[in-house]
């Protein structure tokens, strides 16, 4: 380097960078932390209902797993549900949905067809969420390999290459080889590690050849891994060019680009999606309660009592009051504080601590399969701006239209507080610096502000301040909120769980307090 | 090291570890080589066919193509074929099919379920494989997405650790992490790359956090995208343990994993298949080409004359004589020099320099899906063994049973000259040190030697003897297999292509020789 860098300045210049906290990042959007997931073995079938009542507040996956679980086993279900529709943040936009985001009703005109569809909410199942899957599994919810990470997609960056688009293969490549080429150097020079020995290092170094598609110098001289430049059928392959590691080094998304193509979903856990969109699962559930969930039908007050619960809610203009042994709430917690209860002090504070993220997504409705002329067939291209991705639906291939998800960032005030022209606006913007003909090739946007859809206003519940753990002060909150209520009234939802924004986390956490009821029981009734 | 390796020493190691040649290997097995594919512009339609008769020996998917194409442009065309079914190497196996390996006949009796098949030949379609795409499109083949590599999927080595099998996502990750950590050492301790500013010094090192989950050392302690070793959801996670570089290195897998990770098709290419089976594409050609195809007509003679080309064939028992203008002929070329022919002697030699090889592949019913129990859904397990590979179908996923591939490796005599029992015992055997009671969950072994297989008797053609590139006299007799016999006889598949094993080659030689015979006969017309 000019100015080579000391060990402990490159220490300092990595909280430039933001290392640790992409990584964290990275790694909640992409659930790919857990990986010991156990569903909950629940035997609450063998356990007596006695005809107990129980509201279920919300209509989340995790008040609905309490439902059927606890319906299965003969309790007498109430879901109470604000809005029109089940599912909270699982939610499918298609021809006919209406998006209520406060300020911007938005009704969806897309083609009637099964593979027009838009997951807003969640929209990828890792293969390690056993609770997920095996509910996917008991509902029949038919399910497909879902793609996060192709190659053949795009990465762009108005500080790269002049910010011409570029596959994320020959970005990926040229980097694995040029990290391949300075680690094989460094290794030829040094004692890199005094307990390798030589057939190890000859291993190590064979790897790093393999891993960089090295030359027969150990240097990286590009590759035809990326694909060729010309030829490779039928003539021999010419390489590409290839791109200088300055060039690489100019744009932030190699984290996202390095860490998505091997920790993300494409080739991490491998991922799913029901076939026909993700509330196939909702219905899954809904559909078995039928009448047990009552639509529009806000909560406004929750007393906890000795013997039970006692929820008032509105319904149809009049006040109602449910009477229940027990009462499982999964209302967010920024919302349920702003409801009349009686719970104790500390666990209104244990509430009131959660964030809540504001992540927003949108989606256009494309005229042709634009992207499969492109070769791409599913996953995300990257862009640094604030749609951030652009996914491409890895099903439907071939048909003549496809939903293309136009945006997807988190906390993006710069973008949920534009009009919805605005928002359309940026996402063709940016979408032209990848697709040139994008703002011709795209329609009918919806596009979805999180923290501002009605009855949620919000996503992504948090509870640590400081990414590097959690304090003490964080560890006794959770705990608070994890307690149920006088041994009656039940925190649910992704919310009360350490892993938030899964679908997994919400429905461990019914379980969780599934679990807990069932000792309370079966002690009252041994 | 306790022997550090000199710079001229470590390139020697290089041989022993076969670092070329396993890139070039597992190249050729993915797919990846190619990108710049280009489908051939085709105007045959505007063709005057005036009749003209074609003789197309064979019914691969290169014949197929030609037979379609030129069918669409008036040609009368008569496909031949030795067997009883069409497609060559582009074959599934399901309940009733026949496998006719010679001394090895056999009959599918897995259950009768349209997911319930095995691809035995072609079984990965690339997205950049255009003209493959392109008629999938065309003929109204419904693609699905195909599933290489999942990082939850199992590497073994009796080498490695006992023999344990490990999670991939557990050695990718582990290896990545000492990549990182030893290149970022290096990075702090010399000048690595004397062009780099410390701007780019700055984003490399914060790159290689990022990449290898480093701590704020800049140490790899372990990581939790590898999943965690216990909690995640409702607790906090612990790490699970590190696997230690020296371990890591024990297997020579190592390629394998970390360059399918990356380069593979999982996050490579995004690869597809047809929705039951590769065949759906061989169906939708033989459907649409009816009764031009005739099926147990091997060919005897084949003799170009200067107006056209006659072709002697057997068909129940009698010798029937097909005279035509052209003639396209993908029989498999050590198979043609032993069939009477009148071709210059140098096509001759062309045709008898091409080697070819002797993959194999196994597949099994599973009884019960027991992959889905240990989150895999899909992709390859890697076995340091002659089966080398296991995969899990992506399709039927939460069905009862499915179909399991139980080897797959190329070149493999210790294996192809076992007898079927033997060979069994192998997959049974082998398959066993990845899961536990593989023995009981799988039935109904169907095996494959491809060199073995009636009318084919070998696969993946190869020109180039020398991994390093092709030599002159090569060039020379490719151009002259590539020429047609007095403009009337084209050799085609994937046997006339620099890229052999894949279908998009094969279409692609069919376009070749399309196109030089619409030259010709615009030549003659004008």
């Amino acid at each position: 380097m000019t100015n080579p860098v000391s060990r402990r300045e490159f220490l300092n210049l990595l909280g430039a960078y933001g290392g640790t906290s992409a990584v964290l990042q990275a790694g909640a959007a992409l659930g790919l932390m857990p990986g010991a997931s156990q569903a909950a073995d629940l035997s609450l079938l063998n356990m007596s209902s006695k005809g107990k009542k129980v509201a279920i507040l919300g209509s989340g996956i995790s008040a609905l797993t309490t439902a059927w679980e606890l319906s299965k086993a003969g309790y007498d279900c109430t879901i109470l549900e604000a809005s029109h529709r089940a599912g909270g943040r699982i939610f499918t936009v298609r021809s006919g949905t209406v998006v209520d985001e406060i300020g911007n009703y938005q009704r969806c005109d897309w083609d009637n067809e099964p593979h027009m569809y838009f997951n807003a909410g969640a929209a990828r199942i890792p293969s390690i969420h056993r609770s997920v899957l095996s509910y996917c599994k008991e509902l029949g919810v038919e399910l497909q390999v879902f793609v996060n990470e192709s190659k053949t997609n795009w990465v762009q960056d108005d500080a790269m290459l002049g910010g011409k688009p570029v596959r994320n293969t020959d970005y990926s490549s040229s980097m694995q080889g040029f990290i391949s080429e300075m680690l094989a150097k460094s290794l030829s020079e040094s004692e890199i590690d005094s307990s390798l020995t030589e057939s190890e290092s000859e291993t190590l170094l064979g790897m790093m050849r393999t891993f960089g598609d090295l030359d027969e110098n150990m240097l990286y001289k590009g590759t035809v891994r990326a694909g060729y430049g010309s030829g490779g059928f039928l003539d021999h392959g010419t390489k590409k060019d290839v791109i200088a590691l300055r060039d690489l080094l100019e744009t932030r998304l190699a984290g996202n680009v390095m860490v998505t193509t091997q920790e993300g979903t494409g080739s991490g856990p491998l991922l799913m999606q029901p076939v026909g969109g993700m509330d196939r699962i909702i219905y899954g559930f809904a559909n078995r309660l039928g009448d047990r969930i009552k639509f529009r039908s806000p909560v406004t007050a929750v007393m906890v009592k000795d013997d039970g619960v006692e929820v008032a809610y509105e319904q149809n203009g009049e006040s109602q009051l449910l009477k229940a042994d027990y009462c499982f709430n999964c209302i967010p917690s920024h919302l349920m504080t702003g409801i009349p209860n009686n719970f104790p002090a500390e666990y209104t504070t244990a509430l009131k601590y959660i964030r809540r993220g504001r992540a927003y997504k949108a989606a256009f409705q494309a005229k042709e399969r634009f992207w499969e002329k492109e070769d791409i067939y599913g996953g995300i291209s990257w862009i640094n701006a604030p749609i951030q991705q652009i996914w491409y639906p890895p099903h439907g291939i071939h048909l003549d239209k496809g939903v293309v998800l136009a945006a997807y960032n988190f906390g993006g005030a710069n973008f949920t507080e534009m009009t919805q022209e605005q928002r359309i606006e940026a996402c063709l913007m940016y979408g032209e610096k990848i697709h040139p003909n994008y703002r011709q090739l795209v329609e009918k946007p919806i596009t979805i502000a999180w923290h501002r859809m009605n009855h949620m206003l919000g996503c992504a519940p948090r509870w640590a301040r400081n990414r590097g753990g959690w304090s003490q002060e964080e560890e006794h909150l959770y705990e608070t909120l994890r307690q149920p209520v006088n041994g009656r009234h039940y925190m649910i939802g992704d919310q009360s769980t350490q892993h938030s924004a899964w679908m997994e986390s919400a429905i461990q956490s019914a379980h969780y307090a599934l679990a807990d009821l069932d000792q309370r029981v079966r002690a009252e009734t041994a």
